[in-house]
């Protein structure tokens, strides 16, 4: 096997206050850094903070999207995947991920929690989300990504 | 349009004890002596005996399956529908009941949970979920069938 | 295992001539006298015909929707399954059928037969596919119905 | 909008012949020279010689999976997306693309292309599939990749 950029999800809701889009893209550059793809699921809010975050610092986004166009996708978006199948595509962004990290959202983002939970794949929270059994809490955005990055690899 | 059968979605543990299994029981045999018809996963546990109850009641019974094959559905399953879609089949699950009950169950259950709160479906919870915000409680089967089909014939 | 009813998917163009209408509606009506549980992808043109036909001799319908909404069905489905996955509700639908029965259609009518016979799903083509490796031709209403429960029965 | 990468899917057996895997590696090979990404079911066969062809030029592969896990990515894959939805992924790798390469293949592959059709996407068809109504058919690997990208930007 040849070697692959790990792959990190990030979640959140697709509309975000100021804070919150701060640490989304503070998120997005730790990722880009570390010579990790950011996945999302290519929309507003925490999505596109993110994925600004890791363009802004040289990095590979990949953003998959609900519906039936890439014209959809947020602006930072490097490459588009159309699914055209709504929520379900929340199953693909979590599955696709060696790691999450989940910031501040509504229901859109539990499901994913709870998807990725049921996967085995490791969640880490940042600034929300700790009263969910299961999943890791970091304090800070550096700190959630060093710790994604270790589940990764372990994965 | 002619007149449907309410749709009433079940989901909860694929495995469950014994109360859990009674209760699901009595909400499956609730939901077919009301007319409606039984959505499910279709698999084990909660899902199981929500369509033994409704069968042995003289329902009609649906089992939205993961895999890629009807010979997954549990005995009481009148009509399997074969997803090969994994997690996904979820998303269908919810969408296709007119009101969700919701009994206890693990992460797959807190993700259709947030997908239906997500698409507007009203969710009622029994003997467990009452911290989700947004479920509406019920304290007992009976209750949580008529709650279900109040919202259901609203929606 | 309780025995179940056979379901024989139906599959066709959203929209069709006159002929070809009378065809699916025979069809459905054969499916329904049978003792089959017709599925289809819920909409118009061969889809309402068949389920109207299945409908009018007594018998149940399922309808696997593309969009978010039970309110797309046509009037003859008696369950809706409301997918949101836009065209890969065409896999669900054929995966869920013992056998599939094809009418006249274009792609996506095309691509559900591609779809079946990857699976090693029987497709009986009436008035149209004869071309395809691998289908099986009938030449009247009648005659597609009964090999296709011939099919569905032996799978 | 910024700019973004053309992508361009290919489809075809999950099993080939030497001069089919010839022709799947030109094309690749084509489509990485260009500045395109490569899209793909991630697999074996062509999916696998044109991610070769790719990679081994520079370019940037992603693979669409239908099982649960990353592992079952061919080595030439950068960025594994992987659905756990079986046939449904192949909407996913064709609406991802800005255009489709359709090489030798059999029942997945012509569902892919009737799915591009019926989206109105281009399908370009290599040394098959010329009876098809809806494709344009190239003579060679170069012919293919650069009307897929003539078509792709005017897409």
């Amino acid at each position: 096997m040849v070697s692959r950029p790990v792959r990190i999800t990030v979640v959140g809701g697709a509309s975000c206050d100021t804070h919150t889009a701060y640490l989304a893209d503070r998120v997005g550059e730790g990722i880009a850094r570390g010579g990790g793809v950011l996945i999302s699921g290519g929309r507003s809010g925490v999505m596109e903070a993110a994925s600004r975050g890791a363009r802004l610092a040289g990095g590979m986004t990949v953003g998959i999207l609900p519906g039936p166009s890439a014209d959809d996708a947020n602006e930072y978006v490097t490459i588009p995947i159309v699914t055209d199948m709504g929520q379900a595509r929340n199953v693909i962004n979590v599955l696709s991920g060696n790691a999450v990290i989940a910031l501040p959202g509504a229901e859109g983002t539990l499901s994913e929690i709870a998807t990725a939970l049921k996967s085995d794949i490791v969640v880490v929270a940042l600034a929300a989300w700790s009263e969910i059994a299961g999943v890791v809490t970091a304090a800070t955005p550096e700190e959630a990504v060093r710790l994604a990055f270790e589940y990764a690899r372990g994965s």
